[in-house]
């Protein structure tokens, strides 16, 4: 295997073939994703792709008509809002959908990706996972478009990316608790690696900054995303001497645990604690008393990413490449005035 | 067109070129589901296959890595724990979920059924549909195996399936009330066209029927598995004169409509009003109280209709072609003695 010689420009599979010391039909199976070819092999030829490029003679294969949406892990009730995004968009322009979850990792387990490239699909949506630098190579190398949609990460790369106003959210949903009076505002914040949730909490400082109100770090507390994360921090928050009057539960799994953890506490909503959610998923209108939050369109958001990676697979480029949907605050019955001190 | 001797057995492509006087080329396109074919050439070639079989050459051309998961509607939080179990399994065999929904429809719209027959997919698992007569025989043409979950109709032609113990689940479920002491006990269904609902009533009745409480037809509701249908439903119960003091809700999300009404009504749970639902989604337990609901194991049903379906793909026979998986009551804090008569 020599590396001699480096050529100008993306290389020709018989080029590849050559200088990786392989036959042309290894290279064609590790180009189309195939599995019957040894790791070493396929790392030299994966180098060679990602240090020349690759180039497709006369796109001789078309890709299928198959969008891969992938999603870090199928929890919870914002994949289906997502999902319908994504398959209305792809029905309409008689694409079919593959769904795959990478159960909780970024990069997805064994043949994952061996799986995608295998489908030849015409682009990829991957929901909170920025992928792996080498995935992204490896579809960037066979002219598969992929669209970050919430990216949990810093995208990087310049990738096309879809995500919402989280900062402005955060900002909007402190805003409406100080509004009401409130000056001891908790806040749950999302896991370490979802950027979301930082822009969210960074939008509540913002708006305590610009009130005047001293940030409180006592107050702030890390969360998971999950109901559970939202009822351990919640009891932690309610149990404090000096107690939040309200607190912006970063999403709304945090803010059914902090319902709980009021209940459990004797603690009504929103008479002696204000609460305030994250993304308005459909049933939180049903919550006792209906949930106020802020309004994340993630089945518009999904249906924007699909529309972005079918511009892209078209071979046409993008107008902007980060788009942020706005959010909205949704005033239901779980804000109130703080209730009277009695100190 | 001639429709002459009626030949013995499958017919080949060369002989329904033949017999429907069109090319083998064309009759190559309709049984490979490809779009291009007029509409009535197609009638008659698939009306040709529906009467003789069509038998593939030595089945020349393999399925593809996909399994075909299609949903009547991607509503409410059932179709994630079905997901979840549909794409363990896939996964673990090397296979890619393609995803659809026919939107509330049985049957799919406009090219629907040409795109899956085109991907040519391992087999197709259709949940809470039975799909159309002309849609099975489609399938069953081109050696598609199907397997239904949770069939919200009669199966009908031997298909196979895969349900919950429906039937149980309402008795259980009316059983554990009638235990509590309870004898007025309202009943929601799901929409008529669900089989489900209807066997889950008549499990309500059979319980009844073997306490000696007679059935008062004022007390059963027609619902729609949504929490909309469970709140009207609750509304019209809780202001009957002699209103019921339990409500078994049919499914989880009606139980949700329900503990509104009892809230807009000023009626606590369990203390004045014991409420049962059916599934055990996920959230169930942070319901406030937490919901004693029937388990029905979503996500086992859906990998086990996936084990199915990857056994009849690989040619073998089934051991049982209709499989049922019980239920479960789980007893949390939304059922208690009714509340002493005050008459």
């Amino acid at each position: 295997m020599s590396h001699a010689q480096p050529p100008a420009g993306p290389l020709t599979i018989a080029r590849l073939a050559e200088l990786a010391g392989v036959s042309a039909a290894t290279v064609s199976k590790v180009v189309n994703g195939r599995s019957e070819v040894a790791p070493e092999t396929r790392a030299v030829v994966e180098s060679l792709i990602r240090e020349h490029g690759y180039r497709r003679r006369k796109r001789r294969v078309s890709p299928s008509a198959l969008i891969e949406l992938v999603f870090r892990a199928l929890d919870g009730d914002y994949p289906i809002e997502i999902i319908k995004g994504v398959e209305q968009v792809a029905r309409e322009h008689g694409l079919a959908v593959v769904l795959s979850e990478l159960q909780h990792r970024d990069t997805g387990g064994t043949g994952w990706i061996e799986g995608v490239l295998g489908r030849r699909p015409s682009g990829v949506i991957a929901v909170f996972s920025g992928l792996s630098g080498e995935q992204r190579d490896q579809l960037a190398a066979r002219d598969i478009p992929l669209v970050l949609l919430d990216p949990s990460g810093d995208p990087g790369h310049r990738l096309p990316s879809v995500g919402a106003g989280n900062w402005s959210g955060g900002l909007s949903a402190t805003r409406h608790l100080l509004e009401l009076g409130h000056r001891r505002i908790g806040v749950i914040t999302g896991p370490r690696y979802a950027l979301s949730g930082r822009a969210r909490l960074d939008g509540y400082r913002a708006a305590l900054d610009q009130a005047g109100v001293p940030a409180d770090p006592e107050l702030v507390g890390e969360g998971d995303f999950h109901v559970t994360g939202g009822l351990a921090e919640g009891h932690r928050l309610l149990r404090l001497p000096d107690r939040p009057t309200a607190i912006f539960a970063g999403n709304d799994a945090q803010a059914m645990g902090v319902y709980r953890a009021a209940y459990d506490l004797g603690l009504r909503i929103p008479h002696e604690l204000s609460v305030i959610g994250f993304d308005d998923l459909p049933q939180m209108r049903w919550a006792i008393p209906p949930l106020t939050t802020v309004r994340q369109p993630l089945t518009e958001m999904a249906a924007t990413a699909t529309g972005m990676l079918l511009t892209l697979a078209s071979g046409e480029p993008l107008t902007q490449s980060r788009v942020e949907l706005g959010t909205d605050l949704v005033v239901r019955g779980s804000t109130a005035p703080p209730p009277e001190r009695s100190a």
